[in-house]
């Protein structure tokens, strides 16, 4: 298989700063297409995997799925895009296509196992996947979405994964007029959850334990802002229907858990690398349920990129160069960003 | 208000044993039946009530709240009953009757809070309410159920607790031909619940930590036997659409939660004093749920008194005279029951 080697910024172990580096990407085959990749987004599970923090992480590892960019060479067989397209990838770049969920447009829950677009191992090219966090990447077309050129692009690569991952479990669960859908955290998943909730025509309520936010809740679209620390504010909170739960660090579900209504669900869609504890009464009253969400599908994931077109919602970012990668980590790290940070690949 | 010295079992303190009492019972008002107490089940929500295991217990506490009897008299306005009838009293003996709940039959979750049969506050007699451990009992109506003359008596007496509370989330969540569906705890509730979901139809799984009990489970009728504490066993299982878990200690959910096929629900219907632990990633993957589910309304318990009727079903049981409700209370501490108690109340 012809090989190319390719800019990109990874690490080299689990203690090491990110650096430049330099991959190989396999040259477009028939169903390939080739994107310059114009800016990625940092997502939290970036740094979860550079530090090896849920173990599995596989050295070089060069991140990054939140890709935005432009089609620079297509395969013989491409018929979805053409040379100048604006094209996304996220999370997933290739699954069995053949199991029910395949089938479904469910391929994040291929039963046979997807390949996530950086350090999995890679069934077309051999060796391990490399991320968004460089100069170009190639990726068969039937998992590349389109962008939509009204989006101003830097702020919509975040979609590809923070957009989605909240759309999904939002759509799953029917958030909608006359829903109410509360929203825990306000990272880069909730803030986008606040808008798209919003756009779906539900009541949104945002659950945080920073009262600073919550004047930028209400500027993203909250209905609601509850301090989840003042009891007060919790007791009086009307009855949700869905809470999606974005926090990825240990926090007590049982507070939530009791603010939904009958069969409404507390949807997590955050990480802790700790269990949860859950109190058998908190759902055995009113048949709750404590459910969990994975970004979505390729189909859908098309499907949230036009819904925010047609909404005009983008991320909230902050764009940066490749130089300034690290210290966006020990940021992200901190929480201390708004919304998003978004990296201007053209200065790679 | 006209009351009326009735006999009963109960206790006057958390520490101490069982004894016959004297309770007032009110003499019947225009709805209400009063039911001579023919059987009464014991289930293990008894034993945690008289010992305060949950909290907010008052004594004396009368338990019991799998009642069957004959209507020995009846009020002026009652119209569903007359004297001589079968009738059964499960948990609930009153509830609001105008929320959105109470109109849609689902008086387990009323909004404004529904009676339990005993030790909850009387909005009808004043003081609380006493439970089956007696000679009788009155109830409105509405909280009334008809027992199928066709049934034994003795055995029918658990499902006004043990198969409702499972046959609701097994018809909730869709138990029938096609769907898999696993049971864990082979108790009064988990014993019932093999036989409910067989007779819909579905293909059940019984889950067991103990290897003895599985000729048992293929008595009530299970498809598959697996031992949770063999790996091979849990790997070798296929996946459940639903699995209800019946277990009212702490124990570890994520096993059984990796075991559910995407979008798949484990049900919590015991009562761990303890909370559970989930590891996000066992929620996040395939979509899954944890949920609870609380017994069943008023309408529901009759319709599993007639499917049961229908089908044949009944409870394993031990009879036993009042004399011997002490020595039941410590063998059903110890799970030394096949698979419920039931108190012939002619003993009193």
């Amino acid at each position: 298989m012809e090989k190319k080697s390719t800019k990109a910024i990874g690490a080299v172990a689990a203690t090491e700063a990110l650096e430049e580096l330099l991959i190989q990407r396999r040259e477009v085959m028939a169903h390939d297409v080739e994107i310059e990749i114009l800016y990625c987004g940092i997502c939290h599970s970036d740094l979860h995997a550079v530090h090896n923090d849920w173990g599995g992480t596989t050295y070089p590892v060069v991140p990054g799925h939140e890709i935005v960019g432009r089609v620079s060479k297509i395969g013989s067989e491409v018929s979805k895009f053409k040379v100048g397209d604006l094209a996304g990838v996220g999370c997933i770049v290739d699954s069995c296509r053949s199991c029910s969920q395949c089938h479904d447009g469910e391929e994040q829950f291929c039963e046979n196992g997807w390949t996530l677009v950086f350090n999995a191992p890679d069934k077309i090219s051999g060796g391990h996947t490399y991320g968004g966090f460089s100069e170009s990447i190639v990726v068969d077309e039937n998992y590349v979405v389109h962008v939509p050129e009204t989006l101003p692009l830097d702020q919509a690569a975040p979609i590809l994964c923070a957009g989605i991952t909240v759309y999904s479990p939002l759509k799953h669960w029917k958030a909608g007029p006359g829903k109410h859908i509360g929203i825990i955290g306000m990272g880069g998943l909730g803030h986008m959850a606040i808008k798209i909730a919003k756009a779906m025509g539900a009541t949104v309520t945002v659950f945080t334990t920073t009262e600073s936010k919550a004047a930028d809740a209400n500027r993203l679209g909250a209905d609601n802002v509850v301090l989840s620390t003042n009891k007060k504010q919790m007791k009086d909170c009307p009855k949700q229907d869905m809470i999606l739960d974005t926090v990825s660090a240990k926090h007590d579900v049982n507070v939530f858990l009791n603010l939904l209504k009958v069969d409404g669900s507390l949807v997590l869609v955050g990480l802790p690398n700790q269990p949860l504890e859950v109190g058998a009464f908190n759902i055995v009253n009113g048949r709750r349920s404590f459910s969990g969400s994975n970004i979505g599908g390729i189909a859908e994931t098309q499907e949230v990129l036009d819904f925010c077109a047609k909404h005009g919602i983008t991320a909230d970012i902050e764009l940066i160069g490749v130089q300034e990668v690290n210290t966006a980590f020990e940021r992200l790290e901190k929480g201390d960003v708004k919304y998003r940070f978004v990296i201007d690949m053209k200065s790679i």
